[in-house]
């Protein structure tokens, strides 16, 4: 099935979850799938995806900022994103590219709001701030036991890379996270789809690219007949 | 002329403008002429002011979030600011105490926005996150031309302080905060009052307390009789 069409804008869909849970594995899966369709298709990640960004990244991750506490956290994270949005997404989106982005506000939200403490009025002006108009149109919560995540990323790190700063935290912080993870896509329905992430790789994929085709692709289908 | 009486809520009193305009001296002075009318005064500074945001404070005066820019910057300084607001500003006013701050939002807005590039309506949001409904009262801009506050702030120095973050940053630096703290006055004159900053220190302070008594006492002591 190919799709040869150029939306009127872009769509934007952020890849959400614990650790290890597989996004940016399903990102570059549905990016080429979106890619084969005949779409311009922009991945990115958080923090991160610009130059600027990338360094907060660096500074976030390496657990250097985690003595400021979580609402400085939040508020780099906040920080690296305005960057993000500014310098890459809304140009991307602007010209009718997909974007897809491995983490995004949600993070936020669920470490440094539902597991940091930073309360959720706070946290909510300053994904404004950061984010402005550009908000995901889907959001894909990959969901996964926190064990069976930390298993995986600890698996991933085989290699001699060192836990981050978020990776090293207990494993009742992840549990929670995926609460917390769960409890924003029950919030926001409309924009947030949960998968069952303990499928094999091309099950997910599957599922994935069944969501963005009801979402996006069936509807201007039938328009462009 | 003593006036013994409780505000209704305690009023917030900011002291802004560039580096060695005497800030922090004006500012003891009026607490202790206030404290002398009966009333109580909290005095603070920013960044800082509470543990988290003299962390803060470290942490950005050092130099060492110079290398993330000024929007990191203006996030970390809107964090500790956020802090310092929740945990000592506003149940210090809501007591009705009076509390005079070293520097607030004008000085990000100086120096990360004019100064720094930031663009004004992120800015706009971190301040609103940071400090929601507690604005400053009344804003005393001590203005005086960049040079002779720079070598105040040097003098200051000579005991071997080093230079931080800001005030070794250059004099066209310097030149262009003060007419951002002009700027900000002139946008907003029923908050911000501009006081010559270059007369001696006692006549500076008793400029300051004219302002406090027109604004607020004067009405409050005609109210009570």
């Amino acid at each position: 099935m190919t799709f040869q069409m150029t939306p009127e804008k872009g769509r934007f869909v952020t890849f959400e979850g614990g650790e290890g849970v597989g996004k940016s594995t399903q990102l570059a899966r549905l990016a080429e799938h979106l890619r084969e369709c005949g779409f311009e298709v922009v991945t990115t990640r958080e923090p991160g995806g610009t130059e600027k960004a990338e360094k907060l990244r660096d500074f976030l991750l390496s657990g250097r900022a985690a003595p400021l506490g979580p609402l400085a956290e939040a508020a780099l994270f906040s920080a690296a994103r305005a960057d993000h949005v500014a310098t890459l997404i809304a140009p991307a989106l602007k010209r009718g590219a997909w974007v897809l982005c491995d983490r995004f506000a949600d993070s936020t939200r669920a470490y440094q709001g539902a597991r940091g403490g930073v309360d959720a009025k706070t946290l909510a002006l300053l994904e404004r701030a950061a984010v402005g108009e550009t908000r995901p149109d889907l959001t894909i919560v990959l969901d996964l036991p926190a064990g069976e995540g930390m298993a995986r990323a600890a698996s991933r790190r085989d290699g001699g890379e060192r836990a981050d700063r978020f990776e090293s935290e207990d494993p009742s912080f992840h549990e929670g996270l995926r609460h917390a993870f769960l409890d924003i896509a029950e919030s926001e329905p409309e924009r947030c789809c949960v998968i069952d992430a303990s499928l094999s790789v091309d099950d997910v994929a599957r599922t994935v690219r069944a969501f963005i085709h009801d979402r996006f692709l069936a509807h201007a289908a039938q328009a462009a007949q």
